[in-house]
């Protein structure tokens, strides 16, 4: 019987605790949850655990109209249900009480975990004390391997073919609201193979463009409006994240010319600057440093990029005080921004690999801001 | 300066609080943060707060580039900053300790906290009891003011509305794969007005609507299959949520027919039980007893209902073990269904909210399986 690629990240995952001083992880419906067991789900109010001793075999708790799902998605055997009926309190402790945990248990849960879940957690479990999961899956999760690379180019070309049927709208988009063209977006992208959206897509005309965290709304597209449009789909679990900055038809201001192509050339010097043994502070200067020449550096208010991989935002993060050191199958966003309060924003953004030598883009649509 | 329905529940908020003895509710980015704020955000990595003390003033505590967006959407003047350069949790330290809580305080927070930021609270908070937030919210989050009902029946609307034209689709949908048709409901629920989706849009065709919690995969819909879809979208933050099982072309077994009209009449049972002064768990009852007369209960393997509001599941729960009583302005999903393994699903829902009489339909397109 071949060990799949979920098994063996548990076994890993194992090694990690031990390593840890950790004697159980605890995942709910997470990342974590898919990247160990197979199986996916969104987080929900019933209590589904997937409980991994340092030693041992790993164990579901489900709800039982899960059972058959699991049992298709999951490597492993030992399946505990619950139901509707029953409490599910008591179900934990009995399948927490089967890990034969020693007596004050160090225990990682998910980062993600609901309090309402950790809660009950530390109520079968008095004396234990809990940390989070990352502390000893972040180090597995950073690097990505070939199977999950190769997912991730496949959402960054969903995501450059979506934005190419974007910039073929034209004229055809002024007049369109935000959530109209947030919509195309969206069914571009389920058109290119992707699986629903990887984040809210962000659509913000004019002024909106310029609040770095703004989604969308009925605000109409008009000619000469800059528009900040950020979205992403998924392939297999793992996502995809551009952002590109465009004008559908009339013309911009010269200030946003000028600042479009600051931000760019910005993304272009980070991207350059990746390569193993830097710091990942070291991409975020490397943007910073182009902004700041331009005069623009207190309107870049956020950092450069976040890692990206079953999670959106996940490490290393290319922000100034990380002096994390790249590495090879690393995989974060390179999204320098300049925002104008009441005017406009630009971001450009795409997501990079590090490689031997230096790093690969996994999206590379047109960056600039004609139509 | 007319009071917001916000800052109207955040002050009910704080009585619930004194009532049930807790010093202050935190929330993050969750639904009671929508609830009791008025601004709505999903959860990130990033620190964000919103700090409501038993007496006095709320405080957000927010990253700096969520500033302009924060301060657009609140009836609170009281907005702390912090910038990615910064340290977050000595940020959430000083918000804490602005709120001058007595010592050894009682903190709620919400039930939907991830761990990582739980952990980050009782780190700052070492004297700290802890329970969850809807402890004091959850009585007044059950019952639905105006304004809510009117968001609920126009997001029904749209999920009717995009049923309607599933419908339509009659034997075109033959060949489209589960998230082809996928995609295209979620544009019609877009174009009726809906934005985005409340949860992943559920396309279960043949045996994939046998497993209750399946989505959608890449299947193609052959004639004569049945195909449960479930689905629904938003509007102003409240979901609809509705669920049909179809047969596009063909003609279907005469077991699915027979199955068919049992879960239907079922639900008809179950919304014809629905009244205040009830117990929750008397609808249920109302579904099961149709459902077990015609031999099928063991099929049904799940609670007929859940409670919808800015969460598509919340309080009341409509299972069996739940007593509490029925109340007018609650609203809830009736969704009866019968399941047989390897060959096909069946699940009707609609939601109601109790009125003082009896109920009324939020959604109410066609339940039949011919299309």
């Amino acid at each position: 019987m071949t060990t799949t690629p979920f098994e063996r990240r548990t076994r890993d995952a194992q090694a990690a605790l031990r390593e840890a001083g950790a004697d159980a992880l605890v995942c709910f419906p997470s990342s974590n949850l898919f990247y160990l067991s197979g199986f996916s789900e969104d987080p929900g109010e019933r209590h589904l655990f997937f409980l991994v001793p340092a030693d041992g075999d790993p164990t579901f708790l489900i709800p039982d109209l899960y059972e058959t799902q699991v049992r298709a998605a999951t490597w492993t055997d030992d399946v505990r249900t619950w139901a509707d009926s029953e409490n599910p309190v008591a179900a934990t402790e009995a399948a927490v009480s089967a890990l034969g945990l020693p007596e004050g248990p160090q225990v990682l849960v998910d980062d993600t975990m609901w309090a309402r879940f950790t809660q009950d957690l530390r109520a079968v479990l008095p004396e234990a004390t809990f940390g989070l999961a990352s502390e000893a899956l972040a180090p597995l999760r950073v690097r990505k391997d070939e199977a999950e690379l190769d997912a991730l180019r496949r959402a960054g070309a969903a995501a450059d073919a979506a934005m190419d049927r974007v910039r073929e709208l034209g004229s055809d988009a002024v007049g369109m609201t935000e959530a109209e063209l947030a919509a195309d977006i969206e069914t571009y992208l389920a058109d290119a193979g992707g699986d629903g959206t990887a984040f809210e897509t962000v659509v913000g005309a004019g002024d909106h463009g310029a609040m770095p965290h703004y989604r969308r709304g009925d605000r109409e597209i008009r000619a000469g409006d800059p528009v900040v449009l950020d979205f992403g789909t998924r392939v297999d679990g793992y996502p995809s994240d551009q952002t590109r900055t465009v004008v559908f038809d009339g013309d911009p201001s010269a200030e946003f010319r000028e600042v479009h192509e600051v931000v760019r050339e910005a993304q272009a010097a980070a991207v350059a600057a990746v390569e193993p043994g830097i710091a990942a502070e070291a991409v975020d200067r490397a943007a910073r440093e182009v902004i700041e020449a331009a005069g623009y550096g207190e309107r870049f208010v956020h950092r450069t990029g976040h890692g990206v991989g079953l999670d959106v935002h996940e490490e290393p993060y290319v922000v100034a005080g990380n002096d994390r050191e790249l590495e090879p199958g690393m995989v974060f966003s390179v999204e320098p921004g300049v925002y104008l309060p009441d005017r406009f924003g630009v971001r450009i953004e795409d997501l990079v690999v590090v490689t031997d030598e230096g790093c690969e883009r996994l999206n590379d649509s047109d960056r600039g801001w004609e139509c």
